[in-house]
C-alpha cells in the first residue's frame, strides 16, 4: 500500500512538469499569435487550455484521495501542499495565455502590437518562457537554489512592464486610446503570469525546507 | 485533545471572516480613496494591507499545524483545504484593493477617474463590498444557496467592466491614454476582486458538498 502511495505522490510531479510544458507552449503560441496577428495560433492556445484545467483536475482530486485515504505527514504532507498550490499557479498561468490569445483574436486582422512596443512583448514573452521552464526544472529537481534564481527573472519582467507604460504614456504615443488599452492588459497578463511562475518555485523550496517564503506581499 | 483540535478548526472560520471584514474595508476605502482622490485614505489601505497578510500566515500555520499532527479526514480535511484556498484568494483581494489605493496615490492630487466613468467605479466599488460581505456570511454560516448567490453579483461586475471599457473607447473620449491606463487597471482590479470573492463562495459549496465547482474556467 505504501508504494502505490508513493508512486502516486511522485505521480503528481510528472503532472506538474507536464502542466508547465502546456503552459509554456501555450504562452509561446499566445506571443507568437499577439505578434503576428495569427487567428488559428490564437484559436490554438483558446482550446487548448481544457487540457491544462483537466490536468489540474486530476492532481485535486488525487491529492484529496491522498489525504482522505493515506493522511500523509511531514514532507509527504508538504508535496501535496505545495502541489495543490502549485497546480493552482499553474492553471493560472494557462488562463493568462489564454487572455493574451483572446486579445489577438478580438483584434484580427488588425495587430493589437503597435511597432513602439513589439520588442518589448517579445522579451516578455521569452522572459515568460524562461521563467515556467525554470519552474518545470525546479519541480522535477526540487533544487532549491536554482528556486531562488527565478526572482531574478522576475525583476527583469517588472522592469519590461515599467517600460512599456513608458512607452503608452510618451508624448508621442501616435495610437491612441484602443491600442494603449490592449497593450496595459497584455503587459498585465505577462507581468502576473511571471508572479504565478515565482510562487511556484517559491512552493518548490517550501517543498524542500519547509520554510514559507512570504509571496504575496512583493508580487503585485 | 479533539476538543482543542475541533477548537483550532472553528478558530479558522473566525479568522477567514475577519479577513473578509479587513479586506471589504480595504476596498471601501480604496474606492473612496481614488473617487476623492484622498491620500490620506490611500495610504491607510496600503499600510493596512500587511494586517490582511498577518492573518493570513496565521492560518496557514495553524493548517500546517493541524494537518502535521491531527491528520483530519472527512469534512474535517474539506475545512482546512477550502481554508488554506479561500485564505488565499481573501489575501489577494486585500492587494487588489491595496493596488487601487496605489493608482490613488500615484495619481494624487490629481483624480484618477474622469467624471465619464465616476459612477460606474461607483457601483464597481459597491458590487465588490456586497460580494466580499456575502463571502463574509457565507464562511460563517456555511449556505450553500447563499454561496451560490455570488454568481449573479460576479455577472453584475462583468457588465459593469464591459461598459467601463465602451467609455473609454468612445470617439467622444477626451482624456487622452494616461487616464485611459488608469481606469483600465482599476477595473481590473475590481473585476479580479470580485473574482476571488465568487472563488471563496465556491470554496464554501465545497467545504459542505464535497463537490467542486470548476471554478477558472470562467472567471477571466
Amino acid at each position: 500500500m505504501r508504494d502505490a502511495y508513493h508512486d502516486e505522490l511522485d505521480a503528481l510531479t510528472g503532472q506538474l512538469v507536464e502542466m508547465t510544458r502546456l503552459v509554456r507552449s501555450a504562452i509561446s503560441r499566445a506571443t507568437t499569435a499577439i505578434l503576428d496577428s495569427d487567428l488559428q495560433l490564437a484559436e490554438s492556445v483558446i482550446s487548448q487550455d481544457e487540457e491544462v484545467d483537466r490536468i489540474f483536475s486530476e492532481i485535486e482530486a488525487s491529492i484529496f484521495g491522498l489525504m482522505a485515504t493515506q493522511q500523509p505527514v511531514a514532507v509527504d504532507l508538504r508535496v501535496v501542499i505545495a502541489a495543490l498550490r502549485m497546480g493552482t499557479d499553474l492553471e493560472r498561468m494557462g488562463d493568462l495565455a489564454e487572455h493574451v490569445a483572446k486579445v489577438a483574436r478580438l483584434r484580427h486582422p488588425e495587430s493589437a502590437i503597435p511597432a513602439e512596443v513589439r520588442s518589448t512583448i517579445v522579451e516578455m514573452g521569452q522572459i515568460a518562457e524562461r521563467l515556467v521552464t525554470k519552474a518545470g526544472s525546479c519541480i522535477a529537481s526540487r533544487d532549491v537554489d536554482a528556486a531562488l534564481e527565478l526572482e531574478d527573472d522576475d525583476d527583469a519582467m517588472d522592469r519590461l512592464h515599467r517600460r512599456l507604460f513608458k512607452v503608452l504614456m510618451a508624448p508621442d504615443w501616435k495610437h491612441g486610446v484602443e491600442p494603449a488599452i490592449d497593450v496595459t492588459l497584455i503587459g498585465r497578463y505577462y507581468e502576473r503570469y511571471a508572479d504565478h511562475a515565482v510562487r511556484v518555485a517559491r512552493d518548490v523550496v517550501y517543498l524542500v525546507t519547509g520554510t514559507r517564503t512570504p509571496d504575496a506581499a512583493d508580487l503585485v
